[in-house]
């Protein structure tokens, strides 16, 4: 059975060392945040995921979700028990707003607590997850009264909560949904429709689900300016908080899908059921987009949660499967074989692995701090700058992310061979779950769009900007130290590749966009080197500093330094050359008529 | 239901124009495949698998195989009945010498119904194609006796065959299998031991399975030096031919696997089966190799019929599914969104699928021309060459060529959103299937070291300094077109970087070969952008011959062309890219001690 132990030492690191967290004590929420907090905070947390959930991930795949004949769905055996455990220990509740009973610690806690049990379980991690989601909208756009309603039972994970978006003729392009809202004389409205992949739809976990629907009001414009956002309770909430009766809502089919078996993705069936108007009339999209956003983050920590758990399972294996010969003479002329550890390929894919995970882990954790920051910081500057990195970063930690996550997986899956493809391994398993993760929430090539088509250019180009800027300060300041010299030129001149990516889209993208759509892709993949080089260059400052300082733990220290030489290396060249692929256009992708592609 | 319709005009255009198999008329074999004869076997041989084989696939890959408490296993329904008409209509003797009841048409041929049968069924395709690899062995090893006992029912498909390596400690590593062969008075081996992952080991298709087995006789060395291949039926065959008593093998299990869930991979449990030594003692692996490069031609041309075939179905479902608008304006107004092929993104996967398909395509016929001209050219030199090249490349067209045809399977479920996650659309399976071509048949990391190890300096590298030679003649012949022009360039480019990249392990290797084992996958990538560049650099000079005199299929040519010049633009770039991070050598990726690799 696959393994899986919560990487807590490289999470405190990140938090502790190169994060800095102590640093923002003066902020609220923060104040409880110390080191030591955090560590009790992190081992806790990763000793749960390690010891409760990641025992239920394979069983879980193979014995997937029962629809029964009712419409009820029986999640797999220990599901029901984890949760109730989850839920006690309060591993829901750490960022969510003590107002309604959260914890209110810092959103970058929260995000460990994603990427643990996403590496433990994914398709159980989905389930308080996407509440999280939902949380996020009612907390900006519901009213006092559905706050209250709500909010302390879904952050409790008492009741859990869905995002109901996609219908069978529409995923992204929202402004075809047909789901109506026919407004009823109490106030509430009539929902009708049909909505798919509604992903932790029925489920035997809590006595009530909250799901949020985008539907059409009656007058509504026929695009997505015309969506409206609902709260449609499975069973209806009673004023004093009891549950009343079951609403008109329910599922009709559960998918069978690649992975994430054990998440019950459904069909819902709304039909005329109760549901609230969360905020305006058409304005759902922006609400839904709270969501989004979160989610989307959310979903680039569960493209690593993947590759780190692939990892960890390579690692093992590496070290105990003997086969062949090391090219430089047996390394253990005593046994029959050495380990698959003296093969160069083999250790090609797992410090692949490394310096994706490690600088991937630094990248999302700091991405939830800024998340933290924009509503935190101080100075109007500090939000602002951290709003302007986050948002510019979003659609790259979602789509770089989960990208090389699923490589990643892959990868992993290759180490072992003929046993990688066997079930029972849990290779499979990672490499199938993590797949949707290029997939939901909007595809990653979706999010390349999100990128290059509105995030680049909003306010005049300053996020990019920024980012460029700080990138090269960073660089500039490393490149004195020897151990980052190098290093510090590759981030440099990938920064520099992007730069002249992007200039290239500012001169051709007026005249064609499709030059920009042609390039957005590879865009988006450039922008997450440099983003992981950044990272790399933090990570060495730091163990610079603390090996010059003296430390215990020398070897954590000299392994970030080797892995950041490795990610020079090998990450940065293909930031050059997807520049001079981008910088072909969109000529020859675009010209050939659409029955040039039938082959037959 | 996914389609599929077998690639014949792509097919012809390869083998009528490309490599212009008329030319070889007076040699042995070729004088009947003249271009008619060529197009009805590829045009029939296309109808029978799109029509038979193609139904089954999705309902093979969902019911499985059964294997009953008697050891017997069930291949899914409508296996049997597909094999009998599979059989009856002779595609498996395409290629196979008439001596033995084969019809002896080049290995072009049978490698085009190799392609199809697996584009339209991988699973189903696996029974008859390992039974290919296992004629191939006798045919050069066994002798005169065992030929004509067992090759004229297994080229009839009345038998079917398997390869039995792997064991549960040993897949790469032969050296280490335990399987024991003891000799018997009547000049047979009794053979016993345990055989893992051993495809088409066990089934209902045929009354008798021949198994070729790798096992050690009692004295033999402990290593591959020691490892002696045998016959074992699963049915005794008298000297009349026909069956006898049920041979000491049995299927003990089948496997839980990722993909190709519709082929039966077994363990084979040997308990003092009578086998019967092909070829000398202790000169198995010499005998298992003739197999293993036949059969990894084959598997490369898995990679790219599983591609093929997602690919088809991604181009229908982007013609169909409705989301969004151009980026330039509304493409169709009168529609309430315009079709997945105007978004650039959608385009860029799509044309990677269509460069890579028709590349790869080309590769894998050339590759088997060249194994045909091994045999038959009437020249020394050409023979030598064909054989140079064809050795050269096999690891390549199979490590390459997989790599490439599963991220493009990849790509082609991702065109499909959420829907591209469900198995009923049949792109999962497309992905799960093509994962083991990475796998089996040599992991493709045994695959780059057979090529940076083996074949780069056989002969003090006549082949690499061969390939280089074509590549350059062939680029600076295409320069004068004003068509190819560029990307002769950019593949005269790719040939550079390949050359130092060959010049860097000549210089570093000798010190560290880790240096040669790091890059080993990265050059086997290079090599493959180049092979598929001088692919597209001959598909272009057809093209533009036939564009310039005139022809009815005008757009077929110039959607070459421009395909053409898309893989320049697109796919030339990496070359320079994995080169860079070659050069980069072992240091840091063999520097950590396995310690470091803990990430808890």
């Amino acid at each position: 059975m696959p393994v899986y132990k919560a990487p807590t030492r490289d999470t405190r690191f990140v938090i502790n060392e190169v994060l800095n967290l102590e640093q923002y004590a003066a902020l609220p929420g923060f104040e409880n945040a110390t080191a030591d907090m955090i560590d009790v905070v992190v081992e806790e947390c990763g000793k749960f995921c390690s010891e409760v959930l990641a025992p239920l991930n394979l069983s879980g795949d193979q014995e997937g979700c029962t629809r029964h004949p009712d419409g009820s769905v029986t999640t797999p055996k220990g599901f029901k028990q984890a949760h109730a455990q989850f839920r006690e220990a309060g591993w829901g509740t750490l960022s969510a707003p003590e107002e309604f009973g959260g914890q209110g610690m810092p959103h970058v806690l929260g995000m460990v607590a994603e990427e643990f049990t996403a590496s433990a379980n994914q398709a159980w991690g989905m389930y308080p997850g996407l509440t999280a989601g939902a949380i996020s909208s009612i907390l900006v756009k519901g009213s006092a009264e559905q706050q209250a309603k709500y909010l302390p039972k879904m952050i409790a994970n008492e009741w859990l909560g869905t995002m109901n978006l996609t219908e069978p003729h529409c995923g992204t392009d929202l402004g075809l949904i047909r789901t109506r809202a026919v407004p009823q004389a109490d106030g509430s409205y009539a929902i009708t429709g049909t909505k798919i992949f509604i992903s932790a739809g029925e489920h035997d976990l809590t006595e009530n689900i909250i799901h949020l629907v985008l539907a059409k009001t009656p007058d509504a414009p026929d695009s997505t300016k015309g969506i409206s956002l609902f709260i449609v309770p499975k069973v209806m909430v009673n004023d004093d908080g009891s549950l009343g009766v079951r609403n008109a809502v329910s599922c009709g089919s559960i998918e069978h899908k690649m992975g994430i078996h054990a998440n019950s993705t459904c069909v819902m069936n709304y039909d005329g059921a109760t549901g609230y108007l969360v905020g305006e009339e058409n304005k759902g999209l922006a609400a839904m987009f709270i969501m989004m956003n979160a989610a989307r983050l959310g979903v680039g920590i569960q493209g690593l949660s993947q590759a780190e758990a692939a990892y960890q399972n390579a690692v093992k294996y590496a070290q105990e499967r003997r086969q062949g010969r090391a090219l430089t003479g047996a390394a253990e002329p005593g046994e029959k074989a050495d380990t698959l550890f003296v093969h160069p390929d083999i250790r090609r894919m797992l410090m692949d692995a490394k310096a994706y995970t490690e600088g991937m882990r630094a990248l999302c954790l700091w991405g939830a701090l800024q998340v933290d920051l924009v509503h935190k910081a101080t100075a109007e500057e500090d939000r602002q700058m951290a709003d302007d990195l986050v948002s510019l970063l979003t659609p790259v930690i979602k789509g770089y992310g989960t990208d090389k996550g699923f490589d990643t997986c892959v990868n992993m899956q290759q180490v072992f061979g003929g046993h990688g493809f066997i079930e029972e391994w849990g290779m499979s398993q990672f490499v199938r779950d993590c797949r949707i993760t290029q997939i939901y929430e909007g595809a990653n090539g979706v999010q390349a769009m999100d990128l290059v088509g509105r995030k680049l250019a909003q306010n005049g180009g300053r996020a990019v900007q920024a980012l460029f800027a700080l990138v090269d300060q960073e660089c500039a300041e490393a490149k004195s130290k020897p151990e980052l010299e190098k290093l510090a030129g590759q981030v440099e001149k990938a920064n520099g590749d992007l730069k002249a990516a992007t200039m290239w889209f500012m001169q051709n993208g007026m005249t064609n966009p499709n030059h920009v759509g042609a390039g957005a892709h590879h865009y988006m993949h450039m922008m997450g080197i440099v983003a992981l080089g950044l990272m790399w260059l933090r990570m060495g400052e730091v163990a610079v500093a603390k090996l010059a300082a003296g430390t215990e733990d020398k070897a954590f220290y000299e392994a970030k330094l080797v892995t950041a030489r490795y990610y020079g290396e090998r990450f940065t060249p293909d930031a050059g050359a997807l520049r001079r692929k981008l910088e072909t256009g969109a000529d020859a992708l675009m010209a050939l008529p659409v029955e040039a592609f039938a082959t037959a």
